[in-house]
């Protein structure tokens, strides 16, 4: 066994912080690897070593804040408790907070939306990233289905509304901190998903 | 007056056209001044002229995409008749079907999401735009309210919502065509949109 082998996944996440930092900063359109290189204070030659090219480290940084986005939704729906209403709404304050309190990372999301668009590779990566959101969120759905807290509905259609409306606003927050604050927006998103999933007998 | 007068509109229209084919071939990092040049068929010489620098043509892009969008959702809308809820069903299609239909028209806007992330001038420029947007999804928010059509709410937050759901839903369009259609989309959003505004007494 290599001593490598303790030392890499350690520079690894330097490198793809270091891509994050670059990217916040530059944006994908300015991010050259030379810029990481000097960012997480590594040769190009290491760099090159661990990845490719741009697009390889965009998609580890998309794996990273993707991580970080997983454990967030699961600690806030720890301290939330186990009905479906409050995990469901603790997913969407969880999702709503990345976008300005780790700006950074959620510039990660919003590049990678860019880049996809004109390389089937990332498309495919993004489509099975969503598909595992929509089945985690459509997972809580299905809870509150069984429970009688939500109407009978597809869980699967019912997650992309929940994700789109996520995402969406997340949007509007990053970019326009005027129009509404983050607490606000967890407010009123949390109110549309549970009007949108209110049983009609209610 | 000169003669370049009625010219040079077409010919800034030439060069927009050609900036979106280069965005949605190539991504914003991938554009530069002479790849439009050479798809718009004028020399870097005359683009210079007209645009400066990458940033002001993809300005010059996001007012030429918006302008349709308006075209669109006011073309769905006379279809539909007069009614608040039509009239928002005709919004939110339209809206739905850019992502599919004229997808390099909804790149713009991706790829102007990803820039204005580090620059502030296009972020000012994207939150007047959504704040004309949200303006007039209220306005007909407005409208069912007053005609008894949807339950009193805030109609700029209710506005955001409806907002943040079609641009989210359009992104997993864009990206996954096997998750989803756009008929089935536009059933499911206005479905969402109808119950997060019906009257508590209804």
């Amino acid at each position: 066994m290599s001593p490598q082998r303790g030392v890499a996944p350690l520079r690894r996440a330097e490198i793809v912080r270091a891509t994050i930092r670059c990217l916040a900063r530059d944006g994908y359109s300015g991010l050259t690897l030379k810029k990481v290189a000097r960012e997480a204070k590594v040769s190009q030659g290491i760099l090159h070593y661990y990845y490719t090219d741009k697009r390889a480290i965009l998609v580890a940084a998309l794996e990273t804040v993707t991580a970080d986005l997983d454990h967030r939704v699961a600690a806030a729906q720890s301290r939330e408790g186990r009905g479906a209403r409050p995990r469901l709404l603790a997913l969407v304050g969880a999702c709503l907070r990345l976008a300005v309190e780790e700006r950074a990372f959620w510039i990660v999301f919003v590049e990678f939306w860019g880049e996809m668009m004109h390389d089937r590779r990332l498309r495919e990566i993004n489509a099975a990233l969503y598909a595992r959101m929509r089945r985690l969120i459509g997972a809580v759905v299905a809870q509150g289905i069984r429970s009688g807290a939500f109407r009978r509905t597809d869980v699967l259609r019912a997650a992309a509304v929940i994700l789109g409306l996520v995402d969406g606003v997340s949007l509007q927050l990053a970019f326009d901190p005027t129009a509404f604050g983050v607490a606000e927006a967890t407010r009123f998103c949390g109110d549309a998903v549970l009007r949108y999933l209110a049983r009609e007998d209610s």
